[in-house]
């Protein structure tokens, strides 16, 4: 199993409906990409500073699985049209779990 | 449920034998702090570039737990021995999950 971790920052300007604009639209993928085994979408809870905004973690059966989530159409608009346009920073790690 | 999830980048110094024991001391911690109840962490599988060098997601019934865990001596040591010399960032989100 492929574990894909991603975390992002929001700009200073982001609103709270703009993140939760991401969430929803993350949220809708493992319905359209059956590739998805897992999928977990977060918003910070606030409990610690300095955190990032939102993470997301998703599970794939291997590494084809993964990049077909990657590139899929309606994964990439939602990257596109709502994190795109107001994420500051993002970091990612892909790793293998058992 | 509240779930920890942190991603390192290690410094352009940091060997891989250096990795694998901030994996290999984080995995211990399991067994010395009752409230973990799920721990996972990994090393970048090397699938995209730009991304980050180990991730960890941990789960914890509540605030109270994670931050138990957070202040845990074995914990700290881990963080202060093998983790701070190596690291050069550190992202962080804690969000609550069914």
């Amino acid at each position: 199993m492929l574990r894909h971790v991603v975390m992002m920052q929001l700009t200073s300007e982001a609103t709270d409906e703009d993140a939760a604009a991401i969430v929803a639209g993350l949220e809708t993928l493992p319905g359209l990409i059956p590739e998805i085994r897992s999928y977990s979408v977060g918003r910070d809870a606030g409990l610690s500073e300095g955190n990032f905004d939102i993470v997301l973690v998703g599970d794939f059966d291997d590494e084809a699985g993964f990049r077909t989530y990657s590139e899929n159409a309606d994964h990439l608009a939602v990257i596109t049209e709502r994190i795109r346009p107001v994420m500051a920073s993002r970091t990612a790690v892909q790793y293998f779990i058992d």
